[in-house]
């Protein structure tokens, strides 16, 4: 059966952190993948900087090609996955993709941020897809959510943190780390970029909260038009005070309907310790919107990291794909008690610890 | 320009409280709806069990009608919405809709958890849409979560809080009150059906969870094969106690892989007072999704009440007709920073109260 199935022909530009774990799980996944959209997934093509560096993946060298064009032009391709970041020439690649019939899918929130309207309004016009849930919290499905389940809705505001780095260095530093070292385990993590300033500005957060702004109130916002302080001048004592007031400090982006307008920002705010935001630890993001007909809906998830971001982009190509439900008889599944022991302790209280 | 786009033309089976709460939020996001789907909404018939009852909505007398079979069996119609509740008549319903050429759209989890995956396989045939996102967890987005978001990603288990009723009432015995006293507010304000047995037994959250394992592991479960206890049996004083030794009583679901099979069950569990799911209060529903690549992924909204499950509905409803972008230029937003005293106090600390 598999061997009629139609494939689904993948071009990669960039083979970093991102890129890796694209490779990776498209390998994990690809019977799962053919399962779920009747195609078979194959990467025929990919763009990297340097052509003979050592890889932590192991990828076919014949793939692999130092001039970008060749992978966005070639014709054999039916979706472009961009994991190289930057807006330029990341906009320009993806732009001619689209051109030449494909779909694209990009985990750039500068790229996102800054073309996404006229990036959108192109794929449309060409009908194509352009997707982009990677670009915002990692693993949070912060746009699908957005933009599928409150379709009907309409969002008056979202509160969030959004950059995974900042998130991290903050309760790193709360449990007692200097900045340096916190900061340094995030590179060794590969959260954080070699340089993380655009982390610790807030910078990285406004860009993902004007793209969720565009996205949950429809008008265009540019990461410019946000109001931007970062974190990089609290002090460690400052953190560690408010930690130990019980009224911890995160990286907050917030935006809200005015009137005539938005309210909106990127600050660093003492919350209390039991509100959501204040409960993300590590690269966790998080997000809570406030809907006219849903009321609040929270959700939390890794915002940086390979894997995380590569759930993403794998979600993104699935729908590019064409989602479809398995029909097919499936086998029908040995159900057992989750009581018997497992998952639950013998006072009662529920043990997950095995899960993760 | 609105008079001459395509009208979406719409029935709905119900008028109890979820029927009311769609008839509202249609005539109040009916311009959003035209918007982003570019087609007019209009609802032009509605079933009823008795015609000439006193009703909290408004409706044109002339759009009901006391046989169901004249909304399903309508040829004008472009979407059957759902909202009667119970596994039949409602399915044959729904199959005679999906063949007379209508997408559905349903709130009822009995019916997809009893009938999900032969209604899905009539409409993949039939090349219609068969949306259920209302049927768990009202506004929790979890159908889109798992369905598309994680399209790419391997669910490897899944812990929740799937009843607000039961959640409703647990947290109200927690804060003083007793079991009648808090159903009786729990049907007062739309949250428990008039016979809540089900919500209690554990066996709607058995139902839940058997559309939520199918979803995630694709395969067939049915809510008899989910191993069930529900919290009838627990004594007030045993949920209070649980409470004040800060380890919560939950009415928990849960289900993950094994080897060879599935564990799964519905049972109520203690809780660290810092898990996600012990912090749900009132009728909050959480679920916390464990995938392969996206590690942990949790979500909590409203689980129940008409406005909740209508902005479900309207999420699907808004996919049915096809979610588009709209193109036109928009008006450039009038954007304020946060800080200025909106949002954050003197003291640095964020204040959200006048959010929701």
């Amino acid at each position: 059966l598999f061997l009629t199935m139609r494939m689904l022909r993948i071009g990669l530009l960039g083979l970093g952190h991102v890129g890796s774990a694209v490779v990776e799980a498209l390998g994990r996944h690809s019977t799962l993948l053919a399962r779920r959209t009747g195609t078979t997934p194959a990467l025929l093509r990919i763009g990297v900087r340097h052509l003979h560096k050592p890889r932590r993946v192991a990828v076919d060298p014949t793939l692999l090609t130092a001039d970008a064009w060749d992978v966005v032009r070639d014709p054999r391709l039916d979706i472009l996955i961009e994991a190289i970041g930057g807006v330029q020439p990341a906009a320009s690649y993806l732009r001619e993709a689209l051109r030449s019939g494909k779909d694209v899918i990009t985990a750039n929130k500068q790229l996102v941020a800054a073309h996404g309207a006229d990036l959108k309004a192109l794929a449309a016009r060409l009908g194509r897809a352009f997707l982009f849930e990677a670009a915002v919290g990692a693993a949070l499905p912060i746009v699908q959510v957005i933009g599928a389940a409150l379709a009907g809705d309409r969002i008056r505001g979202l509160v969030g943190v959004l950059n995974g780095t900042a998130n991290y260095v903050l309760t790193r530093i709360e449990g007692g780390a200097t900045r340096e070292e916190a900061l340094d385990d995030a590179r060794a993590r590969g959260l954080a970029e070699p340089d993380p300033h655009d982390d610790l500005s807030g910078r990285d957060t406004a860009a993902k909260l004007a793209i969720l702004a565009s996205l949950a109130f429809e008008v265009p916002v540019f990461p410019q038009d946000v109001p931007c302080t970062g974190i990089d001048a609290l002090s460690e004592e400052a953190i560690r005070g408010a930690h130990r007031a019980g009224i911890p400090v995160r990286l907050i982006a917030a935006a809200r309907r005015t009137g005539d307008g938005f309210e909106m920002g990127v600050f660093p705010a003492r919350l209390a310790a039991d509100h959501p935001l204040a409960q993300l630890v590590g690269p966790e993001n998080g997000v809570l919107l406030y809907a006219d007909l849903a009321g609040e809906v929270f959700m939390k998830a890794t915002g940086a990291g390979g894997a995380p971001t590569a759930s993403a982009i794998l979600g993104d190509l699935a729908r590019a794909a064409g989602r479809r439900e398995d029909l097919s008889a499936p086998a029908v599944p040995a159900i057992v008690p989750l009581r018997s022991g497992n998952g639950i302790a013998a006072d009662g209280q529920l043990v997950l610890d095995g899960w993760a």
